[in-house]
């Protein structure tokens, strides 16, 4: 009789699962990891207000699923996005054109759900985002990564692996791209490569799935048009998000294609809808705060960007190579052959810095192995400074670079 | 050329996605459909108060995925609902044995996540949430159905259910329950009965999925402790919702399991944290009013609930049949049998009312035909009179029944 004995659920699993997740033990002491943003220019006031002012008004709509709105998301907050996206990206849609979603994340997975199936293949950056391999991997999708020359991805590059793939009989499903301030190399797609995409796209048939998620993170402002605004063929998904230009833990992001696509991504989008709290103090906060919001990020973010590439500079000295970004969270750093960054990981997380390993970012294992993504703009200044100081220490411990006094040996070079 | 011609999606699409779906077009005007709540208990003030106290003081953890409290969810939320759960269902679990997550629908994606496999089977009662049921379709697993007899499902059936599986060497994954106030029928397990699943569960070495989302709105507020609590093999996995104790709209559900399961379903959640706003404003609000707002719930909704059934009373007669539930926000009727509910649903949404077709419902479309669920939560006393007797106009068009006069025809029987 096993009725005392406990449930052995290992018996019970689906099979190829993830690894089991680790218990959280808090943030890292220098935290380069997340798209996590500066807790200093948060809107608090604004965003508090607006909670108070949406809830007076309308809150007794929580009552019903999807509030007042339909399963397209919170209406006001999809109004303003089509006024924004019109403003800001040169995108021309109708509010019902636009899906809110939770997070940018579940963008990924509503679009993804309606073109992949097991055995396809998908065109993205050779250095991408994580989450968007990971998914792949999951689903059995294969990705060819195009590596990035300048202002990102190589049209020549991406114009032989279409020619290859279509030779093979092989029609990918999407070209995946960032293309305005990409993760994690920062770059901002010129114009001309934007046409050059868009014909490619065109020619061979293949849609472009436009994840524009950092755009509003621009020093200077200019964000190019998008390419779901530039097509003239159609055949671009756009996706976006809250996350970067107002507050991560608003889960809310959004999905701008035509209604004949987002009417497949609705029945697939099963959670009764996304955060209603959230969307209606979005759709209260940005028509009157985003527009002046932004700029105090663009203002902030810059000046962490620089006490890392400082800090970098001073402590790694030439071991470390990189760009420096127009936009953005993250940069993207080189260091020297020897270094791998996924064995870095571990005793730099001891020490208290935590890093995104190359490896992770990129269909190219070997071009991500001495690589990595550092996130600047949740720790503080003083923490960049202590955070890079450290990790140089263990990275010399572990690799023997960067020598012990980087900016000398930076000056002789 | 084809660069001018619009992209088809059609050919690029993935296999067996779900029909289109269709505009929304706003509710209907006699709304008998989705687990919709009562605007008028809506407890407003509180809510508003609790969003601006969080939120001064701690508002600025926004700036960070999963504020302070890691990917489990927010701690004090945790915290509330482990005090909770001990007090009205007799659970006893550490806060970092429950996973808040995007309503209990990513908690049902989740814990499928990990357990199920096309082809797997599970048992689950014969009439039940359908979005369970879709789900399973969806994932390729099939549903055996256990009948109810009284207070929820019959045992003796479920004994032959496992039975009948383990002579043919399978053993089903799981069975699905919602013990308390049963969606649809409104049913309550008897402890007896509990202890009888539990048995049988350990003695086939099946886990039970306890979705307890409705076990807070029981008119008498004595609510039976949950399957959870009582086994002494473990073998539970617990989920629950806000959305029918404080509002639907708000997004947050949560799973009750030991650790080194969440650690399987971590993984899964790939959605960088539910929404942080509602999982705050909930932590706040809980402590202090939870106690308080459902009474205010349990009171207005069985008045709902009387006039319902005697709308359907005046308007069907013996032509709906109904057991009187002690909770919940359904009603589970039968309609004459020559009445096909999923024929009865388009003109009665073109006549302004919304119900739940029976055969949607049900493992078993035959035993489904003839029945539909009607939430009574949202619609106005009035609104719900009103639906009734256009309801009964339309039915009586369509299928003949109920006889014109159906309470003299009740009187005479």
């Amino acid at each position: 009789m096993t009725a005392s004995a406990p449930l052995d659920f290992s018996s019970l699993l689906a099979p190829d699962l993830p690894p089991p997740a680790a218990k959280w033990n808090g943030f890292a002491k220098y935290n380069f990891i997340g798209g996590h943003n500066d807790a200093d220019q948060l809107p608090l006031e604004p965003l508090i207000k607006a909670a108070n002012d949406v809830l007076t008004r309308e809150g007794c709509t929580l009552a019903t699923y999807g509030l007042a709105s339909g399963p397209l998301g919170y209406r006001p907050l999809r109004e303003f996005l089509a006024g924004k996206l019109e403003r800001t990206a040169g995108i021309r849609c109708d509010p019902d054109e636009i899906l809110i979603t939770s997070g940018s994340l579940q963008a990924l997975d509503l679009v993804n759900g309606i073109l992949l199936a097991r055995g396809d293949t998908v065109v993205i950056e050779r250095a991408t985002y994580q989450g968007a391999l990971t998914r792949l991997q999951r689903l059995g999708v294969q990705a060819v990564g195009i590596p990035p020359a300048g202002n990102g991805m190589r049209m020549d590059a991406l114009a032989a692996a279409l020619d290859d793939l279509k030779r093979r009989g092989v029609r990918p499903k999407y070209i995946y791209t960032v293309p305005t301030v990409q993760n994690p190399t920062g770059t901002i797609l010129s114009d001309a490569r934007r046409q050059a995409m868009l014909r490619l796209a065109a020619q061979y048939g293949v849609p472009i799935f436009e994840d524009d998620c950092y755009s509003d993170l621009i020093w200077d402002g200019k964000r190019p048009p998008a390419l779901y605004a530039m097509s003239r063929h159609g055949g671009v998904i756009h996706i976006g998000s809250f996350s970067k230009s107002v507050a991560p833990a608003l889960r809310v992001g959004y999905i701008v294609a035509p209604w004949p696509l987002l009417a497949r991504m609705l029945p697939l989008k099963t959670d009764a809808g996304s955060g209603a709290l959230e969307q209606m103090v979005l759709g209260e906060f940005c028509p009157r705060h985003f527009d002046t919001h932004v700029p105090v990020l663009t203002r902030a973010l810059p000046a962490k960007l620089e006490t890392l590439m400082e800090a970098l500079n001073e402590q790694f000295g030439t071991a470390a190579e990189f760009d420096d970004p127009k936009g953005g969270i993250f940069l993207w750093i080189k260091l020297p052959d020897q270094v791998d960054t996924q064995k870095l990981f571990a005793p730099a997380l001891a020490a208290g810095v935590a890093i995104n390993p190359g490896a992770e970012w990129s269909t190219d294992k070997d071009h991500g192995r001495s690589r990595a993504r550092l996130c600047f703009a949740n720790p503080s200044h003083e923490a960049i400074r202590a955070g890079v100081a450290t990790l140089a220490e263990v990275c010399r411990r572990e690799f023997g670079v960067p020598a012990r006094i980087a900016n000398v040996e930076r000056a002789r070079a």
